[in-house]
């Protein structure tokens, strides 16, 4: 068979055999960006989907519009409007089979091959492998903990000028480092891109796993007349994953070419997870909900960091982070996360090493470690078990 | 927002906005392709989703893995070796969300710009659609009621050459006209193909829909050792489209190609409609349930065309559906159906017109007539009505 060119850059299958390999039920595994299967509210959801089953279950059955159910983009709208200030109407919502599949929509509507795509660096690996496949060229921009840096955005911008189509950002908690951008930064990025012809992607799939109170603003409530702005938002997280349900919020211009593509890549997201989904935000509270898991997640982050500040080399660093489901640790250079990985898995232990979520030159002494999908213990014993390998790595 | 070419393509919003329609709830609407709600087993589908969540709710609202629920993939591979004699295993089964994604994850896989894809005439909007947007050149080839021409085919085979990367096809009661390729065409298909390095998508959404006890086996069952043929199948026609789950039979090392690409495109499709679906397949008798609707959908048909031959005037001609959910009907040329459509949107009846379903030039005196999506009555009412509209329009 002729395989399309793009299959040439599709070579990477590491998400792919990672997911595999979470499913394996004798490892300890930190490689996975869930939630925590304990944390789903399953009576609610029991419930939602028996009532759902028992009102509308011929509509819940059949196909959704192309733009998903109405009530549950009225939802997402005032749920977004109530907690950004922000002034949605449903017609700027469109469900999403994921958040996933707004990332492949967007290359889909927006990327022509050799167009430029810019990243923070290090960036979402499933963002990186779908855009991707339309041909772009991904070009790295440098990050700090205050988020992508803007004088080399800006440069970035001015080299590649109308090459540029799409900047993709995580602006709070990111994958695969869990930074979270200040203000003065988001500001400074909303103030440069405005006077630049190119769309924003703003992938917001942690930005309510939060250990504080206070959160900061996402991007589109800084203003989107013109626009520019591409908000993914995804209950994956802040819910759970199995139901496949997530949106984009744009502006209805923007919309309306989704939808055109929406009804391409699946006709419809599933109307019953839909439902359930909508029927679960009008009786139950998904606030609550989100501070319990959390705090759960806090918790777990605590007792991770714990076990590392003990059985891990001083040379290892790692950040602390404030929201998000991952730790990111570096091994001092010239030393490879892929070498441990392969240690660590022969002790049932697995992580993420760094050097797939590079959109450009890869630095492999990184990895990303989950701390939600674990319990206390497991990660008490598995991090002690990684701890111990990394020492003995390092010693060689 | 500078979009990527292919939007250009995408401009005819007609199956989008027909969904929309067919929402409506004051229309009769015959645009669908819907199976019939009151069809769906929902107390077996209730009880399924019920047993999934007490006993597997963690995996069944979690992540599937990327290639789909291994039980359901084994079902499947069981179902088809049954049917049509083949060897299938689980490893040559993908979980698609709706067999809409495996038509446009086909076009990511195989299509270049400039691609030649060849089509039976008519054929799938949805298809036609989803390729479209991977900038292929659609290239229709004649067919008669025995299925595509294998003279006109090897012309186009011979005309393209290696242009050609796909040839898609809907050997069974086919969308939109119901024709089911005879055996002596499918077998000369094969024969024809076998000597050309193009792959073929065989599309089988309809395929179990049939009014008779004998059916035609699929184009796959007559060997697929060099990996040429990509199966489609689906239970959207068959059991509902709510859960849109839907499957690609393939070699192993083509359904490999398939993975990289599907956890670009939503990571994998819902894990606890996939189980429902599985449960369902473990416990009751889906076979039962498809003879149980094909039987009410025969009867619908016998209405409709009762109607047909009673309110339509003589120069307007029609097929005799033996399997799937439309009936395919003409007006004398020089008519339009689009504006039959308009005239019968006003007294709230709608159909596809024909138009939109030729993947070269378009022939616009077609339209397409969905039964088995209204009650009898409704076939009555509806069908009356525009039995009367179209003999106005062409006694003008």
């Amino acid at each position: 068979m002729r395989f399309a060119n793009r299959m040439k850059y599709m070579e990477d299958k590491e998400l792919l055999s990672l997911m595999e390999l979470a499913d394996a039920p004798d490892i300890i595994s930190f490689a996975g960006g869930f939630p925590s299967p304990e944390s789903y509210p399953i009576e609610d959801i029991r419930n939602s989907f028996m009532k759902v089953l028992e009102t509308q279950w011929k509509e819940a059955l059949s196909y959704s519009s192309t733009s998903g159910f109405g009530r549950l983009r009225e939802q997402i709208a005032e749920r977004m409007n109530k907690n950004f200030g922000l002034n949605l109407t449903s017609d700027e919502i469109l469900i999403t089979t994921g958040s996933q599949q707004a990332l492949d929509m967007t290359g889909l509507m927006l990327i022509d091959k050799d167009d430029v795509i810019l990243f923070e660096t290090p960036s979402y690996l499933g963002a990186l492998n779908a855009l991707k496949a339309y041909e772009a060229e991904l070009v790295a921009v440098p990050t700090d903990d205050d988020g992508i840096k803007i004088d080399e955005l800006k440069k970035a911008l001015d080299y590649y000028k109308e090459r540029v189509k799409l900047i993709y950002v995580i602006p709070d908690f990111q994958n695969p480092t869990s930074r979270c951008w200040s203000y003065e930064r988001r500001k400074a990025f909303m103030d440069l891109i405005k006077d630049y012809d190119v769309a924003v992607l703003e992938d917001a799939a942690y930005s309510e796993l939060s250990f504080k109170d206070e959160k900061e603003k996402p991007l589109i409530s800084f203003g989107n007349d013109n626009g520019q702005l591409i908000y993914c938002g995804s209950f994956s997280k802040t819910f759970c994953p199995g139901l496949r349900v997530a949106w984009i919020a744009a502006r209805r211009d923007i919309i309306e070419q989704y939808l055109l593509l929406k009804s391409n890549v699946d006709l419809s997201s599933s109307a019953i997870t839909q439902r359930q989904m909508s029927y679960y935000l009008d009786h139950y509270d998904i606030d609550e909900h989100i501070k319990k898991i959390t705090s759960i997640y806090k918790k777990r982050r605590d007792v991770m960091l714990e076990v590392i500040s003990k059985e891990f080399p001083e040379s290892v660093t790692y950040n602390v982070p404030m929201g998000g489901l991952f730790i990111w640790m570096s091994l001092p250079e010239g030393k490879e996360s892929r070498e441990l990985l392969r240690r660590a898995l022969k002790e049932k232990v697995a992580f993420v090493p760094g050097g797939s979520f590079y959109p450009g030159e890869a630095k492999n002494n990184d990895m990303r470690i989950n701390f939600s999908n674990s319990t206390e213990e497991q990660i008490i014993k598995g991090m002690t078990i990684l701890g111990r390998i990394t020492r003995e790595y390092l010693e060689e």
